[in-house]
């Protein structure tokens, strides 16, 4: 009995000193993140000095050649490019959009979706008929689409508390309503913009494009147009619009992924990976999508890496190429991955914004591990990155789970309330991201890098 | 055995079911506010068409009559003034503020401290001490302080996680350092704006004025600006500053506090109150402070009403006057209280802005109330308000936990990271708030009334 209480007295003990430990380098690696943090001047001159990256441009080259240089100043045991072929889409000249209703031509703001096919040269009129849903065009068929521009109008479901969940649900129009609507022989499509507000900016992003080559030209309308043109649409259902755009498809072109690495002291061939997606749309400068992802995944290892934190296990830091129209350099990250027969414990990604963080979202965690991130949530909470919930990812670390057994994957999940304003418009510049959000988040991910690294899952 | 059992599996289910119906009835708080909600339109009319509403000036007027008929619109069982004298300070023509450096003479951005006394008609000009802290003070003395114009430098603590905390250490430089500093016969003190980040916008806000009548002059300078003087300080010591302020207290002006009420079915003399404060700095228009408060609190009320809620306790919402520079209408809402002998369960106070609420903190709960609140955080889990912790309020309600016993004090605790960007400066506009942000801290403020009114604390 006495020895099973010196037993029992001993596993408290020890897991209090293990508790305390962790505290402690929690408030270190917050204080390192708040007090000397270099996020938000490495965002400064991603947006300023090299500014939006599509994938394939002069630009997004600069910002290899530039992350490249950056992390290697920083010291990190290895520092590698991935090669990886992207997608080279180009939007030509800004787009025209006009309602014609009888006399009044109203000019409005429009952006062709990402891979898109071009107007023919002097843009399309043609009627409109406004959709809600993409199971509308089985229903109205050939004969009643054919020669028309379609225009998706559907708006974000408000009652979400996540906006991401809005765009999920919503972004279905955008996704892959051109290419079902082009089954019809449509003229063109036109989607309003997927945002959580109304205003006057037309919201870009990738649409998917038939392989069969059936493909309608597709652009975004700003919410304030698209409420505008429905409007309209009830008075005089015969109106018009016409828009040109003049976006193509060039061949693909080689780019990169850029790798930084800290070897760990014990089990080099095991990985945890931060990262975010260096390439950005073409319409600003991509500080929230994905600008403060990377910069804040730097930032998370350049805070270990200040604290003296010697890993057990090897942290890379990955700057995905390709994440808004192909996806190309997570799949071949992956790819790679598989290729070495690399040992991966987790992958977390920042691509959600830079706003205050609020928790993490965990994919591949057994119940039993999902209850033991309760004492995790104890150490974020006075950081107020508490909410550890299941489910999460993102979009460049998705290809791992199939091609790497047993990675855990995980997103950074931060404030979604604003995201959707800017999300994809001439709005996601630097001017828009809070410093101390952001060193939070980075903060937040070197905590749980930490965590992770100390711990395992178990 | 068997009956203990079954009443036992009756607890269980009826404590469900009750947990259910919460739960249901979150859902459509979280619904109306989302979908109908109006504090946004609301505060757009207090800040574009009013504006500005400082304690004693026409605008704060216009916004008592405004709000009084704004409330009346709502088919509130009561609407109600309540008179309170309070101060009126005018600021005057823009401030003027210059490092003089040798020959270079460098305009700076500077604003009065609110109740600050004028500079002579010409303005000072003097030598300039940098400080810290207000003990330096004492150790310097008279003699070394003199004449001179102290210059209080110390920055924003940024390891606190919570911006508010910074706030509150790096506070008494604003608050008392000027009337500390009068008492050695400086010649007048300038102040580090109290901010979180480094911009060119002066940040006023109220200075504590001795009852001697040994004040002097007091100004907030731009946090770049108060880099830029230390840093030329540190080169020449003996470099002067020079400012003008023509501010002026003007007799005290008869105000009003702004209650509605929905009577209590079952407890009508018992209350909950929920409010912000009505008047502003006169800088700007006082979006997030407070308008984001007084708007919130009038929509928490409004879903309620539109969801055909009858409570049980009066609920109450109030717009208090003069938060800003005297707290009289929290002061005056207090002794009425008493005077009128109200049995008060809680008061909820909305004033750290209009960002994404995280919960709410609570002053006046035992601790087993405090333990209680486990079962109301799984209820504001979906909603990401579930932070229910120790400690809260507000300047407004604060008097009312001397006058009347056993009042709940609560306060809104949104998001704090960006509030000290815009706080008190002519940023605080309605620009800066999110739509989403504010519906989101409303909703939460209803559902938190909700619960009170059915629960209680117990």
């Amino acid at each position: 009995m006495k020895l099973k209480f010196t037993l029992f007295a001993f596993l408290i003990c020890s897991t209090t000193l293990v508790q305390a430990q962790d505290s402690l380098m929690l408030r270190k690696i917050y204080d390192e993140g708040l007090v000397n943090g270099k996020a938000y001047s490495n965002l400064h001159y991603l947006c300023k000095n090299i500014g939006q990256r599509i994938s394939g441009s002069a630009n997004a080259q600069k910002a290899v050649e530039w992350s490249k240089k950056l992390m290697e100043s920083y010291g990190f045991d290895h520092v590698f490019l991935q090669e990886v072929m992207v997608p080279h889409w180009v939007r030509g000249p800004k787009e025209q959009g006009i309602i014609i209703d009888g006399k009044n031509r109203i000019p409005v703001h429009i952006a062709a979706l990402g891979m898109s096919v071009a107007t023919p040269k002097n843009g399309i009129t043609a009627e409109v008929i406004e959709l809600h849903s993409l199971k509308q065009l089985d229903s109205l068929g050939e004969s009643k689409l054919k020669g028309k521009i379609v225009f998706f109008n559907r708006p974000f479901d408000q009652r979400f508390i996540e906006t991401f969940r809005a765009y999920g649900t919503a972004g279905d129009q955008r996704n892959l309503g051109p290419a079902a609507a082009a089954k019809f022989g449509v003229a063109g499509v036109i989607v309003r913009s997927l945002s959580s507000t109304t205003d006057d900016y037309p919201h870009t992003g990738a649409t998917r494009v038939a392989a069969d080559g059936k493909n309608a030209p597709a652009a975004a309308i700003s919410t304030k147009a698209a409420d505008q043109l429905s409007s309209l649409l009830k008075k005089n259902p015969s109106l018009k619009f016409y828009f040109k755009q003049s976006c193509q498809t060039r061949p693909d072109t080689l780019s990169y992924n850029v790798v930084g690495e800290i070897t760990g002291t014990v089990n080099p061939a095991k990985f945890i990976t931060v990262g975010g997606h260096l390439d950005s749309w073409d319409l600003a400068e991509g500080a929230h999508d994905d600008g403060t992802g990377v910069m804040g995944s730097l930032e998370a290892l350049r805070i270990l890496k200040a604290l003296g934190y010697r890993p057990k296990n090897t942290l890379r830091v990955v700057f995905f190429m390709n994440e808004e129209n192909g996806d190309r350099g997570g799949i071949k990250y992956a790819e790679l991955a598989a290729q070495n027969k690399e040992e991966h414990i987790a992958a977390i990604e920042s691509d959600a914004g830079g706003f205050t963080p609020r928790g993490f979202g965990f994919t591949g965690l057994s119940s039993d591990q999902l209850k033991n991130l309760e004492q995790w949530k104890k150490l974020f909470f006075p950081y107020g990155s508490e909410r550890l919930t299941a489910g999460g990812g993102g979009s460049d670390i998705e290809p791992l789970k199939e091609k790497v057994a047993g990675v855990v994957l995980i997103g950074l999940s931060p404030d979604s309330q604003r995201y959707f304003d800017i999300h994809h418009t001439p709005n996601d510049v630097f001017e828009n991201v809070n410093k101390r959000e952001l060193e939070l988040g980075a903060a937040s991910m070197a905590s749980l890098i930490y965590l992770i690294d100390q711990h395992g899952f178990n």
